[in-house]
């Protein structure tokens, strides 16, 4: 045991502030560093801004040491009072940690890191350890776990809006091409607006004049409009039976088959289980 | 006892008009207030106008000093005639009434208080007392429970949106910000323009103009095609409930574990109820 | 008895082909009518354009009143043949082809009326008719069913959608209309913006320009995101029902209250049945 | 029996790797197959950009032309060593195979035949099977019965929403034509602006100036936001009973009937099986 006494006690007392956010002072520390983060974000915010006077860039610089040099130490801190170093470093939270820190530090030569910068957005989860709000993340469990399962449906159905799109966007500027004032430059700008229009966003930066060219338009939006139910009942249907099965286990989600709890995919349908 | 006789029948026959909408004057004063306040949000938008004749303004400005007055006259009868005027007074409907006559008397210290005229508009749900439509106001509230037994769904999946945007944001702009006659003139500009595209809405003030960019547009707009599905799934899934399970007091909505009724999340699963 | 045998003959046969579309002649005469229908139509389309050749209008013009000729004899043909004319005219078909042979003779008197020609489009539902679908027509009043069970809830929807669109227009005219070249001329014009915004169609004929524009549009995009779920959420619960409980009429389809066949409103709930 | 010994082997060497895709050769063969095909396509994108440097047009003509050879060489494989050719050659992979192969030499006889290469976009549903994820496959044709038991209903709807446009596009047309700079040029124009905006896509190339065109676009959008919801519905409607109903064959998936398994139809309510 290399560490005395007195050096155990100020890492336990460090980590009831940095690590358990029941304590007051734990509580104060994990506000205070929400706020730390906003605030590195609203300067990488005002900085990305062109038209800025020469102080005020300098001065954002200046803050932007600060909180670097700030955050480096309580990645340091962290590291130094967490239980199991290794696990914490390799855990998913410790590995956003570390991110967070680095992209100064990178900048000095990689020009364009410091963008990365943004990642500390991810910390702001911890606004939800903040305010007890755990019921959230169970929520967001649930959310993931019920998007996750219609992950196969979502994919092939994606491959099928690619190919689909591809095939648009090229009779799209067969059609348009050989128009007057035509913005369907080339079969990749065509694609980017079949996508556009499928997926009805539908910026007018690039829009059909040729009256064939309108036709076929009106037929994509009126797909898209059909093609955009599709995933919302995948998800749906999801959700309903995450809520309302709850031996969910015990039987395949898909076909009700009696399954085995160390089966993988369903013996009757397929389903992954 | 301070009010004579004569006073208590006037106040009676007062309360009858305004608060009683069953009786034929009620209804009748009920419906001329609806008209009036349509009336009066109608002079405030043609007023907003930068190009009315001056003798049109100023008609506005008087037609308006005479709604002001009699909204004032109505506020102080309501006052005066409520069965108890403390609890009316703090009500919900006390308060909106208040607050729409107030802003004229505002704009007299605060330039553009006038425009606070605008929550007049919340006095129209009273047009379904006009016409007995209860059953509505009934679905209104089934309808608002419903969404917000999933507020802490929808909160938690609002969050996520916010990361993705500032981080798809922030690559957009790097990946855009150095080509000529971009848009993309800062990391704002850029998560205003991520947030646009990603809800479907696309104005098309800002577009992608770089073949990268155009690549991470399609992405995130195929992304946003499929995101679109979750709030849906979530409300979905709600409303069904909301309609299948009647004995939702006895059982718990996700897990259908039985809960007591004193009970303020489920047992199992951690729901609130 | 005023016609002679000869007559009823005639009337017989014509009924068999304009009122049954089983027999081949009647089936024929009606996909002849559906060409005609489609052809009237496009020559109207082509018509409306405002640079054509002289020959060309003047065709078109000789092209239509062929066309009206030909539908006003099928009209008397049709009030000829019928097996009760009075009910005929009266009803929903009769009163479509009426409307739908009125707009050139009414066109003399009124300038623009030739346009309702456009309601001749209605009476291409009869395709289903001619193709045997009467499973499609089946659908469709499921279908009907369906929207018209949610239409209590719908219609709060819109009413508090319309109060947030009014509310939210005049706040954007409060923040935007001072910035230069700001496109939010008056609060009509941002209200038909907040419309647009919030339905995720985003034209971007008017746009935020300020940062606090486009933050308060960010929120908008956002709320839209989230409230275009429940109207899909109210339609789907809607349609599962349908699908779900065919014992519907003994039962109240929102609380499971059991309700008798005469009932107009559930008991327990007030709901619509 | 033509073939001698030798042949046979070769053939039946050369099927291995064609078409048995379990064994290390026909995987790699598969993988490279998959590679060629995106290659191919990239070059038809670029080929299409119209300023290219002459040797890069060259380079990429010379290159479409190897690939042309190769795909030909390995369509004239497959059926030389497929075990039916007839069967090969007439089903759905073979007639692709042969579609992606005939663009080259077709537009020797009609310009701009090349661009139906995009055809082979259609060929990288393989990816699946070079990933043995046969379960994706599966998900897809559930996913394709689900949209397909849904096709009537969306049939009926798409028919309502056709005379739905035509109807609002001419009215936008009376309304919007006499303005000036209006861009509703014609009627044809007007409807294609109606599928724009009830589709939420929202271009913005054509847009209502006049106070009367943007109050009926309002209603058109929020019309579209409540139509949005209705194919939602019922394809949501559909993967429910998919998922929910196992024992589809003996219940009518509508009115839970009982049904017989030679039933086309369902005996009560015309559902079709």
């Amino acid at each position: 045991m290399t560490e005395n006494h007195q050096h155990t006690s100020l890492k336990e007392r460090l980590r009831k502030i940095i690590f358990n956010d029941d304590s007051p002072a734990g509580r104060r520390f994990d506000i205070a560093l929400t706020i730390a983060i906003a605030l590195s974000l609203v300067i990488l915010f005002v900085e990305s801004s062109p038209s800025l006077p020469p102080w005020l860039k300098s001065t954002l610089g200046w803050m932007e040491v600060v909180f670097t040099i700030g955050f480096t130490i309580e990645y340091i801190a962290r590291l130094y009072c967490a239980e199991d170093r290794r696990s914490y470093a390799l855990s998913g939270w410790g590995i956003i940690d570390l991110v967070a820190i680095l992209p100064p530090y990178l900048s000095v030569f990689i020009p364009g890191a410091q963008y990365m910068l943004i990642l500390r957005s991810i910390r702001f989860i911890r606004i939800f350890r903040i305010f007890r709000l755990f019921v959230f993340l169970n929520e967001g469990e649930l959310l993931l776990q019920a998007i996750g399962r219609s992950f196969h449906k979502i994919a092939v159905y994606f491959l099928f809006v690619l190919v689909l799109v591809i095939c648009l966007g090229t009779l799209m500027f067969i059609i348009e091409s050989g128009a007057p004032d035509s913005s369907f430059s080339d079969i990749g700008t065509s694609i980017y607006w079949a996508i556009t229009t499928l997926s009805t966003v539908g910026y007018g930066d690039i829009t059909p004049v040729t009256t064939a060219g309108r036709f076929l338009s009106s037929f994509i939006m009126l797909l898209g409009y059909t093609l955009i139910a599709v995933p919302g009942g995948i998800v749906t249907a999801s959700f309903i039976n995450a809520t309302n099965e709850p031996v969910r286990n015990n039987r395949c989600p898909r076909c009700n088959n009696k399954v085995r709890k160390s089966d993988k995919f369903c013996s009757q349908c397929g389903e992954k289980l």
